[in-house]
């Protein structure tokens, strides 16, 4: 079968075995954006004849795909849900040749706190948690998602846009003056990182107020452009896990579903804040997710049927 | 004498008498940006000439004129200082027929909370606060300003920017498609502009937690896009003055100086926080804090001579 991680801006394919072996994989830039113009079919059958996948072979599909603006509506299940469930629920998109199934986003639908998610769900799946037990998941990105899995379903989510005010302050407020046209990525162990993370773990997610001290330690400290990425990084990341650590309760561990050098940094972080750390590599944990979701609809064989 | 409050992108000029009587006004676009390719003495000499000023006039100056970057640096003061040192000490411009002077800005030097200001400590000055007692004074605007004022002495102060990550976000984030492409002003009264201020205000400060629930909102709850504009100033409104309020203590009351639809959200939002407001009009008072610093630095007749 193929595995399909189709975000926004990126998807990425993998064919797998049986077993859940994988035999080959491809990525690309041809995310829903370019989708949207050049055809979702067109762009999956063209990374599948590259990698000489046979015509009969499904694929299974996570991620924005399955949105209003994508290729089907793969409608949000509502949490609290099972994850198996959740699975199983993937939508089959219509006048294919082949067996194509989309898995649901997730929407919390409580008044005071709506969120959604698409993709995450099916890592989250492939995470390898145990059946039994109240779990603190922790997905980092441009939309940080903290999810607490309990007995196997999804009983509550959140959303912390860590990335995206990272770029965007970096780009468009007056921290670009500090920060410097091109911000390098912050390095394991830097001073600042931790120093300015451990001031906003100290402060219960409230991050705005220290914001404009940036530019000001550039005016007054002499703080450089590579260090003062460092002192926006730790404090946004570290506003991230004193606040969900606010909602979710503070202490304990927390399964970190990361890759590269944002794993690096937050389970630094996450160290800073006390939190035990058990790390699962983002990318195994989509394609383990997608398998799963394949067996859950009878794609592949194995324990799942549609529930 | 003539009184010029000559901000990033703006300048304002008031001609007025020894009593601090307006006898003209004149505005424009040509701030600290226009002005350093144009030249600052031209551009002052021009609205000077247009208001019909004598050659003799002096003239006090404050803002961002006074920076690095400006006409002049006025170099910092570091608090705490008293207010009326702080203007004594303005920096008169060489080479000028005139009597050309510029108020200082402040510098916070702490190692942990570095903040700066230029502009706000002339609108403090001018803002009436009783010469006895600990006053915290609350300027809303691109970086509101919180300052601490002890017995006419300025103690402390921090930057929220509360306006710039307003129209950043709503530019450059995702929340553009929430907000719509030209987010209109919050009207006084506005039900979710309550709620979610009363939402931020009980979370300490944290609002990272809740602005993707605004995305989340409209695809959920379908938010409309003035709605979610209001969302979001209430909510980053409600978070500075939950962090102020952690900094400097909950309760008591507090001077807004401020004008226009500002004022209004921010005396809405501060009645929100249980906070008593005690008014003042920000124009207003830049124009009589200009006027006590020619006095205190003998540019005029008055109580003050240079400290």
């Amino acid at each position: 079968m193929a595995a399909v991680d189709w975000g926004t801006t990126r998807l990425r394919v993998w064919l797998v075995d049986e077993a859940g072996n994988v035999l080959a994989e491809r990525r690309g830039d041809d995310g829903l954006i370019t989708a949207q113009a050049a055809g979702f079919s067109t762009i999956l059958e063209g990374h599948l004849a590259a990698m000489g996948a046979p015509e009969a072979m499904p694929v299974i599909v996570c991620g924005m795909a399955g949105s209003r603006q994508g290729w089907l509506e793969a409608p949000y299940v509502t949490v609290p849900a099972p994850i198996g469930a959740i699975l199983a629920g993937a939508a089959r998109v219509p006048g294919q040749r082949r067996d194509i199934r989309i898995v649901p986003g997730l929407a919390q639908r409580q008044a005071d706190a709506p969120d959604v998610m698409r993709g995450e769900e099916t890592q989250l799946a492939g995470a390898g948690l145990p059946a039994k037990g109240r779990h603190l998941v922790c997905m980092p990105g441009t939309h940080s998602k903290w999810v607490l899995v309990e007995d196997s379903a999804v009983t509550g989510f959140g959303t912390w846009p860590t990335g995206e005010l990272f770029s965007v302050l970096a780009a468009h407020s007056i921290l670009r003056h500090s920060l410097g046209e091109q911000p390098q990525p912050v390095a394991s162990g830097n001073p600042f990182f931790q120093r300015w993370c451990e001031q906003a773990l100290a402060e219960g997610g409230d991050v705005t107020s220290r914001l404009f001290s940036i530019r000001a330690a550039g005016l007054l400290q002499d703080l450089k452009p590579g260090d003062a990425a460092a002192c926006l990084s730790g404090l946004l990341i570290g506003g991230e896990i004193a606040s969900a650590s606010r909602r979710y309760g503070k202490g304990g561990s927390v399964v970190l579903v990361a890759s590269g050098a944002l794993s690096t940094l937050y389970t630094e972080a996450l160290g800073l804040a006390g939190l035990a750390v058990r790390a699962v590599d983002a990318d195994e944990a989509v394609r383990a997710g997608l398998i799963e979701a394949a067996r859950k609809n009878g794609m592949i064989a194995g324990s799942g049927v549609a529930a």
